[in-house]
């Protein structure tokens, strides 16, 4: 088993064997945080649009819809990107339209490769154990902000790797993993400097943050399948 | 002061208001570690250029030549790119070609920039004396291999950041930041696990890595002055 780590959606070009491979795409603050969240809640599907036109079409047709950009609730949007917005009593047995600035993008980029999965730190063993089970090469997809390196993103990436020690990693894998080293007692607390912290909790979504660091919650694994995020099947 | 950090050279496009800033190009194994003991082993200037024909031109003209391909010297050329080919009594007061595979091309991409100085852990605090006493912005050039990112030239720029704690950092900065306090006690340990580490150890080189791993050993920062490296001028 080999893992590559994608550390910015301009690096994405780089991977080879697309569709050998198993990609988690990770975007922790806070799409995949709020995807896990939603399935985990009941929801039959999460559909990831790129657009928020397209998004808004679908809302026309009766769909509940959730997007975000540039970190602020779509105006006429039943949600924003928020996990705490997506509640059992809304989203049971319903399919979630979801469009989001960075996640959303790296799906879409994705979806040649033979698996896809999305990850966070609330299903974080579930999703290891999933990559385990599958045995296949992995690509750990980092979206990053408007196409930069991001910290929280990166540092999920080496908690995955420092699950799998037997694999066979790349140098971006090994920063990460050093990284992810250094910070594994508190993320939350390795995160106040980074950037996508300071923005957020301008916007006064601490809370938000706090859940998204919280280790597996979650025990489930978000897979693309035909355009829709659904659980996958774990054994 | 602001510090960014370039983890590969298909990211420096992100970098804006270049005239303002200082970059540092980083290729720790093996171009600015060579550089930097060319210089203090009394050369003039080290020339850096971007093809081998160039190189080869200089050659014709008397100039002594180094460089490499893929890790392998060049033929015909006076050395390779190992810091241990450029004694005193081969390059004491002379201008020296130098052509490599990463490094010189990111010197190039770096040449509108208000100064480009070369790093590495042979120069470090010598660089970072220097750095504090211009207190310009901070671009740091990781060069990596064929564009991917390395682990080497990640952890000295997190080892830069680690004496510049004063500046405001990236997410980039912050995750080689990270990394480096997980590796600092043994650099040329955390190496061996590296993808460049290994390419080189299968050519033999080991000793060339211990040397590049080396702190300090030299107080000296080269500085690009009309496309020739030199000696800056340290106050």
């Amino acid at each position: 088993m080999k893992i590559e780590t994608v550390l910015s959606p301009s690096l994405f070009h780089q991977i080879t064997d697309l569709d050998k491979k198993a990609v988690v795409v990770i975007d922790i603050l806070r799409a995949t945080s709020t995807i896990v969240t939603i399935l985990n809640n009941g929801a039959k599907s999460v559909i990831p649009v790129m657009e928020e036109d397209e998004a808004r079409a679908y809302k026309g047709k009766g769909f509940l819809v959730g997007g975000e950009r540039g970190g602020e609730t779509i105006p006429g949007f039943d949600f924003g990107n928020s996990p705490f917005h997506y509640s059992t009593e809304l989203v049971d047995n319903k399919d979630v339209i979801l469009t989001t600035t960075n996640g959303t993008k790296c799906l879409e980029m994705s979806k040649n490769a033979k698996y896809v999965f999305t990850g966070a730190f609330l299903n974080l063993n579930a999703l290891v154990a999933h990559l385990k089970m599958l045995n296949l090469d992995i690509v750990l997809f980092c979206a990053g902000w408007k196409d930069k390196v991001n910290l929280e993103d990166s540092l999920f990436a080496g908690a995955v790797a420092a699950l799998l020690p037997e694999a066979e990693i790349d140098d971006s894998t090994l920063l990460c993993k050093h990284s992810y080293t250094s910070c594994s007692s508190n993320i939350f607390s390795a995160l106040q400097g980074s950037n996508h912290f300071l923005r957020l909790a301008g916007k006064g979504v601490i809370k938000d943050i706090e859940y998204c660091c919280k280790l597996n919650e979650i025990n489930l694994v978000p897979e693309l399948r035909k355009e829709k995020l659904v659980a996958a099947n774990l054994i």
